[in-house]
């Protein structure tokens, strides 16, 4: 066994009561017994596959190189949507072609997707609807034991995207910005980085509008801030947040995905 | 070490949050430095035997052979039931004898039932409350450890089991099924298989009564359903499950474990 | 790779449905491969440092000598609060200087507390936001890899502790005690010990008041109590808890930490 265990990290809609995740986590250890397990998590919300796509692009990176993110958020399984693996820069990603992976593509300029199609590396039978116990998951674990992506498929060129949300000037002095995740601490994370503000905060102070609420206040640290004090920040996935210390901003200002964010300058 | 490390999960209804889970493992781990613990659920319902019986019933054969199955859902702690060890087919259990791994003596036809008794492998002193931690898991790390289960106690032949819910044919044209499971997107488990309903099925359509609502729609994938509608299929463990796509179905029929389930056929 | 690989042990206010606990996972991971990562839990409420103190109280010894227990809750990330790193008996603690580590100096006559400000050991750059990935997560694989804590920083005197509350005697018939957790079953656990009550309890018999309730019955087992019925019992933390059998106590009581515990006898 090397030191260097493979690892494959899992993230799902399972939830973290049913049999779905430990079917998975036994299925990997029982065809590659050396590989390690790490759960990204497995509390996406059903069927969500934004937030999954969202909270892969926050830590992928901060895995071992050649560390296999297997994804299954899958509202489609049992249906004609391609399984696939998509080898991405220092990673490998396994799950359903739904659009989960559309961040990754943005991010990783070299990736490969390969059609899994070798039904000889699935378990069988194959169920219609658990293509994570019987699919994702015995691939993954021919993968950690060396299997190429060409034996699995046929690469494949027109792979599923989602449109990711970018922010956009709306006028001279505003661009729109939105809410694409809500932490559980209720901190409001949008999808404006600080890079795409460092020329506009150069030239003076900004404000931040989100529904009926705007706060002129940039801070560093959450210590600094007064009590039910709005405020906003660049948190540690570099987008611009939204919060109120000790309290859950997003209960406030009831902000949920998808809401819209003007920063004003 | 081995390739292959001994492998122990855990069944419990502890949940997350407290010290149980932790203090669990750190036991393991200091007697059996090498053991993987994987968790299955730590979110059984508190006290709940059924749904923990269920639930490992649903993936135990997934894991490796000589994997240690360790469950603790013991509403009856610290009294007069034994603490048990079973060795059932390829794998071993160890819990309380209440009838939580009933469905394991239906599976495995053969299985040597051990009263736990030698408390020379307890953590000592043994609380009278938590023996997750005092005696099955000292226990578990001493069979990962290589000791036998004569080595723990004395075989009996009477352990606890609690009725299996079977489906029975109500009238020639009725089989009454009940519900044992619902799970985190609502889909309804029953206790039919489609081993079960082979027979019936291949004869014509089938119509499956559930509270104040009825389908005879029988999908193989999620996709295929229409826009709230109810439908059945053959579920990843075998069982009839009711389902709409992408939405709870328990919700809407207000299922409940126990509830009957009518095949018309 | 030695047999027994070295343990870090994760404490959190994080939640499970972020990428905070998979982002401090791979950082630990990627630093130290062999490091092995065992979550106590992520749910402590937000920025609760009390209830962490505790859970780490009722754990920390059950892991192997030298497991690296590293604790997030962190209301004052970012501000000038100390990142520390305690040598207490056996252990190896690393987290913010804000008392969650009160218990421990309580429990271990002999710590060293280190100040750790060699930024060499950080994951770069520091973001404000998240030292749980960028100081405490590379530090503690820096320690698991056998770095010593002279090369982290310099030993200081002054960690910041929380009062821990103590049982006292408010008449020659009374003693006064408190609420410190309420676990996942509704047990009430209060922060007097069974030692402490050892004397008064042989000289008869005794009662708890909280709230509105009371109760005169001992019990050990749960299986004892009658339907309904309010009982005390030492739990497996060594505490005075207050329980009703298979009922959550703390709805029944209306009981939260820090409420007043009355003993008579």
């Amino acid at each position: 066994m090397p030191d260097r265990r493979q690892i494959i990290t899992l993230t799902t809609d399972f939830g973290e009561a049913d049999y779905y995740v430990p079917a998975v986590k036994g299925v990997i250890r029982t065809l590659c017994p050396p590989a390690e397990i790490i759960d990204i998590t497995h509390l996406i919300p059903p069927h969500d596959i934004y937030t999954a796509a969202f909270t892969l692009l926050c830590c992928y990176r901060d895995f071992p190189k050649q560390t296999i993110h297997m994804v299954v958020v899958d509202p489609g399984v049992g249906s004609r949507r391609r399984p696939i693996l998509v080898a991405a820069g220092d990673y490998i990603f396994i799950g359903p072609d739904n659009g989960v992976f559309s961040y990754i593509y943005d991010q990783e300029v070299n990736s490969h997707v390969t059609h899994l199609t070798s039904e000889h590396y699935f378990r069988q039978p194959v169920s219609d609807t658990f293509h994570g116990r019987d699919v994702f998951a015995p691939v993954a674990a021919a993968v950690a034991k060396g299997v190429e992506g060409r034996m699995l498929g046929d690469e494949i060129d027109d792979p599923v995207r989602f449109n990711i949300p970018r922010p956009a000037a709306v006028s001279p002095r505003q661009i729109r910005a939105a809410v694409i995740h809500v932490d559980r601490f209720g901190n409001i994370i949008t999808n404006i980085t600080r890079a795409e503000l460092a020329g506009v905060m150069s030239a003076g102070p900004v404000k931040v509008r989100i529904g009926k609420h705007e706060t002129s206040r940039l801070l560093t640290h959450f210590a600094e801030a007064g009590q039910n004090e709005l405020f906003f920040y660049f948190g540690s996935a570099g987008f611009l947040e939204v919060a109120v210390a000790k309290q859950p901003a997003a209960k406030l200002i009831e902000a949920r995905r998808g809401m819209e964010v003007i920063i004003e300058f």
